[in-house]
């Protein structure tokens, strides 16, 4: 039995999940955004610095996704939003069905936005349907402006780019204006923010996007 | 059928293929390391400046795995050593028959180190035997402290971890200390570098352990 043909079974079985979810979510509410990127390039502080700015305005909750551990739905639960952790133990993305199980474990009628945050891994994820409405890539300054060329599946599938770290930009070769180039041209539609979840700086432009999308009507993604 | 007996198939035929690539490297000379980290750790500026201090000192040829493009293998090549291109074309990991052909363009007799370079992900590479005889982790000082117990696979089948960027150190919180705690937690034998790639810091030390086990007899790893 070829190997494809097995691997189109389970992602077709992950789509029908996704189906279900979407729709489970449309009738209760809230828009959901699936926030990917490698390991370390700033996914929960990114989160936590959203939720304290965006306190009173918009009710998130999260979905955190780890291979193990808890630590960053720890630090989600104390900038204020409901967490629910979902360990993969091994497994390198997350799967409409982990989305399914957190899912239970939420009042979703009570909130505006979920925030499903993916497992660090700029490959794997960007080829799971999680049910959500849209998809976050985080770069960040650290890791070098070649990220968009070598790993385009990410952005491809993505309807926002936030570039992280960029108080670090002094002190590394990081070309923006390629960054940009690279992510443009394999997804002309992609909304690009510049921040750094250290400073602060860029945030706002962020949280109006998003704050943006949790209101918008289902199946309207880009607010340009 | 259930997955697992099909993911079982799948490495199995991929431990066969990586003993056949042992026996090989055996027989020609040079001794294999698999290199893997995160997207951007920087894994190719090690390779660069590792080759250019071994010069006329190793032999050192590279198979260099990435989903897309053929950047880092001219970067390497421009630093002197002999380079194959393995472009996965979405696969989040190099498996054993990719290095099987990328070997049918290398001289392996006159090589003494054959290091692959590894897709970056910190998750799904370390599944996959490749045939060498160790492997290293890069981690990054820009990248998070907390990134061996939150990935603890990777951790846990590597000989060396390579912490790198140490320059960024004074503009990050990294905690070295945990770091090294919580990689030696999970792998008591790991051997630690701090390196700068841009700096050249530590890069000595890490040089003359390469050095050691390029020349050391195969099967043996451990240098200390």
């Amino acid at each position: 039995m070829p190997t494809v043909t097995i691997a189109q079974n389970i992602l077709a079985n992950n789509d029908t999940i996704a189906a279900e979810i979407k729709q489970q979510l449309t009738a209760r509410g809230p828009r959901a955004l699936n926030v990917m990127s490698s390991p370390g390039a700033g996914k929960t502080m990114l989160l936590e610095r959203t939720i304290t700015l965006l306190r009173g305005r918009l009710a998130i909750g999260v979905s955190e996704g780890d291979l193990e551990t808890s630590a960053d739905a720890e630090c989600i639960e104390a900038a204020g939003a409901r967490t629910v952790q979902i360990n993969t133990r091994g497994t390198c993305h997350l799967e409409a069905h982990m989305i399914r199980q957190a899912l239970d474990h939420m009042e979703l009628a009570a909130l505006d936005l979920l925030v499903i945050e993916n497992v660090g891994n700029l490959v794997c994820p960007a080829g799971w349907n999680l049910g959500d409405d849209a998809r976050v890539v985080l770069a960040s300054a650290t890791e070098g402006d070649d990220k968009p060329a070598k790993y385009p599946g990410m952005f491809a599938v993505a309807e926002a780019m936030v570039v992280n770290k960029i108080d670090l930009l002094p002190y590394v070769d990081y070309d923006m204006a390629k960054v940009r180039r690279q992510a443009l041209a394999i997804n002309p539609h992609l909304r690009i923010f510049e921040v750094s979840c250290r400073t602060g700086d860029g945030l706002d432009a962020w949280c109006a996007w998003l704050a943006a999308f949790a209101h918008a009507e289902p199946g309207v993604v880009d607010m340009a």
